[in-house]
């Protein structure tokens, strides 16, 4: 399957099928003339799907470097991000050489990073290797670092050159992570299609049993929903995109003061989502059918609702150093119903303090 | 005076005239409804010009931050960028905030690589109070740090709000400094404009005596000639942009080679113009009378023309490792007649060894 990107800055596609690693270097041939590939990856899967995507370029007769990456959120940072951009001086990649970034969100989020930054821009194949990755930063151009005091905070819109999506990496990959990609495609239904979350609710058996057709059904309408926001809203400045951050605020707080690589990112996707969908019944905004039918679906999916052992107040603390915040105003993207989200200003500090109770 | 930089991703205009400095609030709030500024300033101006403008935006109501940077290239790093941003997170900087940066071109790449990256891109003001980033860093939106081996080697293309040119800040500007920013100047008329030449040589006293209708005239017509390359090759794509390096290919290497900061800048550039014009006429591209109008008008400046004494094999080695190499072929900008220069690929190592030897 297929899934084009049309955007202002770049249009790229996102090829989804069974067993594209070892045609990666066909994939870039068809997009770029290269002839130096600097391959980031991450270290948990370095010896098993980055091998075969580097026997893919050097097979092609493309100079290959590589640097592998600690697996884990704790490599998001800027130190790896310099060690990296030294590391690539060091191998002689120049202007034209591409990044090709195999693994997490987290490897697709640096090495973007990276290669947004080196010499103010080269080009960037993603590959991502996760359920999450493969929904979620396949399509926006978002890439970016955590700083101590929050996540993504520094970083760039930089467009890759493509997308190549191998179904058959979900094979090996552990059932947390697995668990936590199918959070992010159930928000995919709440925010924008309420068909697409019927379908999930109507598949849960052959979700839990990975099966092929179902996942490249779910990921490609992922990837297009996805798309369809990002190509009204490159830049995150119309509103638009903001529906994408459904969950995200309660999110990226427990991230953080859990300690981040605590909770799989998806995990508290999970978890924020409930937040967010309590907080808009507790405003009046929805009835008491949309939490339900959520939380049904994703403890089906084996996926964690409740908020973890930390207190309220650094909690709020956090959301309140989100980039959303203008002005130190909480804001939130709540569903009015199943299917469409708003972004909603002025939430009271303490309907934020109630949830939080009530979803422990 | 007022010059208009017409991009497609954001166009902007540079305002140029005497006593600017004390009107920046209503040059802000004319482009951008702000709230929140953080000027990022050079310490050597930080009490003199640094005050005045922090003044306007407070008398304005502006929350303003500050954040005052050790004066020099050892500040343009990844490590001095992080601190920024860790700086800005706990000034409570959110992505409406505004970053202003007051200084030479180092606070320029600096903060606009700062403004670039956080919460991946905010508004950007840009104050140049050195003549050399009035005439070169004021157009273009080229942000960006060095790495230990290589200068510019990590940043962004980020175009500022509106460029700000106080022509009273180079009353107090050092001698050594003032002449660095004449080189670039001087640049200019040998890259893309004869008659331009021809009026820094028939102005030689009034340019050494820093007349103030002189140097609007050459800060306005400088940054217009830049703004016409830049405006056609926004992101150095075509190469038409790369004219602009004129001499820095021998600048970059004799800059890294004596540690930034041995040489300023323009300096470095002087010396790597007499290098380029030498490299043209051993090559057979240009007679004798190119190299001879140009040394005698960058030294009736007090500008040096001399390659300092480190020996060729580093600054050669130098050389490789500038982002204009692609796959390890030498390439330089080089004249093909007084006002106009072209790219020249696969110039052979002996040339310019004996040119190196040669400007010695």
């Amino acid at each position: 399957m297929r899934v084009q990107v049309a955007l202002a800055e770049r249009s790229y596609d996102i090829e989804i099928a069974a067993g594209l690693l070892p045609r990666t270097a066909e994939f870039l041939l068809q997009r770029r003339h290269v002839s130096h590939a600097v391959v980031i990856v991450d270290s948990h899967i370095a010896q098993s799907h980055g091998t075969v995507v580097r026997q893919s370029l050097e097979a092609a007769q493309i100079r290959t470097d590589w640097l592998v990456v600690p697996a884990g959120e704790q490599s998001k940072t800027i130190s790896q991000a310099d060690e990296l951009w030294q590391q690539m001086i060091a191998a002689q990649a120049d202007r034209k050489s591409v990044v090709v970034a195999v693994g997490g969100g987290v490897i697709g989020d640096l090495a973007g990073f990276v290669a947004a930054g080196f010499t103010r821009g080269i080009g960037f194949l993603q590959i991502p290797t996760t359920l999450l990755a493969q929904v979620d930063s396949s399509v926006g151009g978002k890439t970016g670092v955590n700083l101590p005091q929050a996540k993504n905070m520094v970083g760039a819109f930089w467009q890759p050159l493509g997308v190549l999506i191998d179904t058959q990496t979900l094979d090996t990959l552990p059932e947390r992570e697995y668990r936590s990609g199918l959070a992010e495609v159930v928000k995919y239904g709440v925010i924008l299609d309420a068909a697409f979350f019927a379908y999930l609710e109507a598949h849960v058996a052959e979700l839990n049993a990975r099966d092929p057709d179902v996942l490249a059904e779910i990921i490609s309408r992922s990837c297009r929903l996805k798309a369809d926001v990002v190509e009204q809203d490159e830049r995150e400045e119309t509103g638009l995109r903001a529906v994408l951050n459904y969950g995200h605020t309660f999110c990226h707080a427990i991230e953080a003061e859990c300690g981040y690589g605590q909770w799989l990112h998806g995990e508290a996707v999970a978890i924020g989502m409930t937040c967010a969908a309590d907080l808009a019944q507790r405003m009046g905004r929805i009835g008491p059918e949309l939490l339900e039918r959520q939380t049904k679906l994703l403890t089906a999916l084996g996926l964690p609702v409740k908020v973890p052992g930390v207190s309220n107040a650094p909690l709020l603390a956090r959301m309140q150093s989100d980039k959303k915040v203008e002005h130190g105003k909480l804001r939130f993207v709540l569903p009015s119903k199943l299917g469409q989200v708003e972004l909603v200003g002025d939430v009271p500090a303490e309907d934020v303090a109630a949830t939080l109770d009530a979803c422990r």
